[in-house]
C-alpha cells in the first residue's frame, strides 16, 4: 500500500475528477445541482440577474419558492394539514422554536437523550420550561437508542422530542414510538434520505446542511394545530403563526439558499423519490458496515440495530494509525473522515448526495489500509 | 419617444450587458464577485469542493471567515473594543436581539419612529419591555428625520434605536446624535456606503441584503460591555455572548452567504473603500435629485435635508402613468423601479454595487419619458 496509494492517488488527481466529500455537514450536493447554479449565477432564466439579487417578492422568487415547497411536499407526501416552513438560522434555532411555540401553558416536555444534538436540544428547552428526560443513553456514551419500553413519559407534557439521527454518534431511530403527546423530531441529518410517514409527527424539523441544501435554513413541517399558541417573548421570526401568515416571509428569507434546496429537491425527484434515495442509502451503509464488521481490524460502536444509514462511525485498532488514514484517504480524494472529538476514530457520513462510487472507493481504501497496516 | 425607446430597448438587449438593477433588496451584488463565485462553484481554490459544501470548522472556510471579518473591520475601522459578528436571519432577527440583549433590568427603551422599518424595529421591542417613542414622522408620512432638539429622551432608558436609512422612505440620517445612553442603530441599507464613527455607537447592525451579500445573514458590530446581559429567554443564537464565546458558529453559521460578504468585501477594498464608495455613492444620488428636482415632472417626497443617497423614491405628476414608465425602463433594461406600496410611485436604490452608468442610464430615460408624456 504504502508504494500502490501513491499512484493511486495520482490517478485520481490526473483523473481531475471532483473528491469524494464524507462530510458530516455541510455536506456534499449534488454535482448536477451545483453545476445548474453555477450555470444561472449571473442571470436566472433570462431575468439577467443572479438569484441572489431577486426581490423575494418578485414574481420570479415567488414561483420558485412555491415550486420548492410543492417539490418537499411531493416527496415527503406531506399531508394537507401540515405546513412546510422555509426559516432562518438552522436545526438550532428550532431547538428555542420548539418550546416557545408548543410549550404553551404546559409545565414540561419530554426529551429523549441519545447524544449530542438531542442534548443540545434539552439545554435550550430548559430556558423556557421544565424538561423531563424521559430516556437517555448516556451512560453508554450514546452508543444506542434506549428501548421504547424503559420510556418515562409524561402523558400531560406539551410534546415529546426525539432526535431521529445523531450526527454524531451514529445512531439512528428505525421505528418511532406511539405517544399521547405530540411527537417532535430534529431529522436534521436524514430527511429526505427515506420515506417517512408525518402523520406520526406533530412536528419535523431540519437544517438544510446534510441532505437539503446550504447551511442558514430549516425546513420545518408542522401540523396545523400546534401552529398560533407561541409565547408572547418569541422573536416573531420563531413564530409559527407569523411564518404561517407571512409565508416565510416575514422578513427577506434566506434566498439563495432556499433557490439550492429547491434544486435538491428536483434532483432527488428526478433520481426517482424518496424511497429510491432509501434504497440507495441502505446499499451504501451496508457496503460500508459490511467492511467494518468483515474486518478484524475496523469497528463500529454501534449495536447494528441502532445504526445509522447517514452517518457511520468507525474506529481504528489504535488511534495512533488515525493520522495515517486520514493523510492516505485524503490523497485519495476521500475527504473529511475525521470522527468528531467526541468519540473519537472515523466517521463517513453518506447523504444522498455522496454516490454509490464513492462508498466504493472508501472501502477499496479500506481494505488496501488493513492490509497494510492489519 | 414611443419611437425612440424601442430602439433603445433593442439595442440594450442586444448588447447582451446585464441589465441595472435598482431593488431595494436583495439587491444588486457587483458583477465580479458573482462571476468570481461562478468560477469557483464547484472548486474552492483547488479544494474539489464547493464553499456550500465545506464544513464550517474546516482550515479553508476558518481562513475565510477570518479574512472577511478582518476586511470589514479594516473597511470601516471598527475599534478594539468593538465585536463584528455574522449572524443568522437578517435585520429582523435582530429587532428582537436587540431588547433580549440590551434591555437588561431597565424597564423601558427609546426608539425614533422615521418610516415602515423603525416602526417594525419598535413592535418587536414591545414584546419585551417598554418602549418610550422619542420622536416621530408619522405624522407627516415619515417623509423626514424629526429634528433632534424636539426628541423626547429618557435618560435612564438601556439604550436609543434609530434607524439610519429607511429603505421605503428614503430619509437618511445625515448626522447623528450625542445621547447619554448606547446609541443603537439599523444600518441595513446602508451600511458600507459611507464612513461612520463607530465609536458613536453602541451597537450596529445591519441585514446583509443590500450592500453586503445575500439575504439571511445580519452583520453586527457590538461595543464589549454590551455583551453578556442577554436575557434568560434569549434564543442562544441570539445571544451576543454565545456568537462571542462560539466565534459565530455555536451552530453552523450561513456560511455560503459568509463568503458571498467576504467577495463583497474584498471588492469594495479594490473599490478604495468605504470613503471611495461614498463619493461615487454621494454623486449617483445627486445626479438623480437633480433630474428629479430640475424637472417640474418628477417630485421627491423628501426635503434635501434628509434624503437618502441609498434609496430615491419619486413620484410622477399622475399615477396612471407609472405602468407605462415600469413598462418602458424594463425593456431598457432598467429593473426594480417600483415604489414600496405604502409610498406610491418609484423607488430607484442606489446601493454600491449599482453603478454611475446605471444612474445616467435611468435620467436619460426619465428625460425621455418627461419630454414625451411632461
Amino acid at each position: 500500500m504504502a508504494s500502490a496509494s501513491p499512484a493511486a492517488a495520482m490517478e485520481w488527481r490526473e483523473s481531475r475528477a471532483r473528491p469524494f466529500n464524507f462530510s458530516p455537514g455541510p455536506a456534499a450536493l449534488p454535482r448536477e445541482v451545483l453545476e445548474e447554479a453555477r450555470a444561472e449565477m449571473l442571470d436566472y432564466r433570462g431575468s439577467g440577474v443572479s438569484v441572489m439579487e431577486m426581490s423575494h417578492r418578485g414574481s420570479a422568487f415567488m414561483e420558485l419558492a412555491e415550486r420548492s415547497e410543492s417539490d418537499f411536499r411531493e416527496l415527503l407526501r406531506v399531508p394537507g394539514n401540515y405546513r412546510v416552513f422555509f426559516m432562518h438560522g438552522g436545526a438550532t434555532m428550532q431547538f428555542a422554536a420548539v418550546p416557545l411555540n408548543l410549550l404553551g401553558d404546559k409545565a414540561s416536555a419530554d426529551y429523549v437523550e441519545t447524544g449530542a444534538w438531542s442534548t443540545k436540544a434539552i439545554g435550550e428547552a430548559r430556558k423556557y420550561g421544565s424538561v423531563n428526560v424521559a430516556a437517555s443513553s448516556a451512560e453508554t456514551k450514546f452508543d444506542r437508542i434506549p428501548p421504547f419500553s424503559g420510556w418515562r413519559l409524561d402523558d400531560s407534557a406539551a410534546y415529546l422530542h426525539i432526535c431521529s439521527n445523531e450526527t454524531v454518534g451514529g445512531v439512528q431511530f428505525h421505528d418511532f414510538p406511539d405517544v399521547a403527546v405530540p411527537l417532535v423530531a430534529d431529522m436534521s441529518s436524514e430527511l429526505l434520505s427515506r420515506p417517512v410517514d408525518i402523520s406520526r409527527f406533530g412536528l419535523i424539523y431540519a437544517g438544510a446542511q446534510k441532505n437539503l441544501g446550504p447551511a442558514g435554513l430549516a425546513l420545518v413541517i408542522v401540523r396545523d394545530d400546534l401552529i398560533g399558541r407561541a409565547r408572547q417573548e418569541s422573536p416573531s421570526l420563531l413564530d409559527y403563526a407569523v411564518n404561517a401568515g407571512f409565508g416565510c416571509m416575514y422578513n427577506t428569507p434566506p434566498t439563495y439558499a432556499w433557490y439550492i434546496a429547491g434544486l435538491v429537491f428536483r434532483w432527488v425527484k428526478a433520481q426517482g423519490g424518496v424511497a429510491a434515495m432509501a434504497q440507495r442509502n441502505a446499499a451504501k451503509a451496508a457496503r460500508l458496515y459490511a467492511c467494518i464488521d468483515g474486518s478484524d481490524f475496523y469497528r463500529s460502536p454501534v449495536p447494528p440495530e441502532n445504526r445509522s444509514i447517514m452517518n457511520v462511525p468507525f474506529t481504528l485498532p489504535d488511534p495512533s494509525l488515525d493520522a495515517e488514514f486520514l493523510r492516505l484517504a485524503n490523497g485519495r480524494g476521500l475527504l473529511n473522515l475525521k470522527g468528531h472529538r467526541s468519540v473519537g476514530g472515523m466517521r463517513a457520513s453518506l447523504y444522498n448526495a455522496v454516490p454509490e462510487a464513492a462508498v466504493k472507493a472508501l472501502v477499496e481504501f479500506m481494505t488496501e489500509f488493513q492490509n497494510e497496516y492489519g
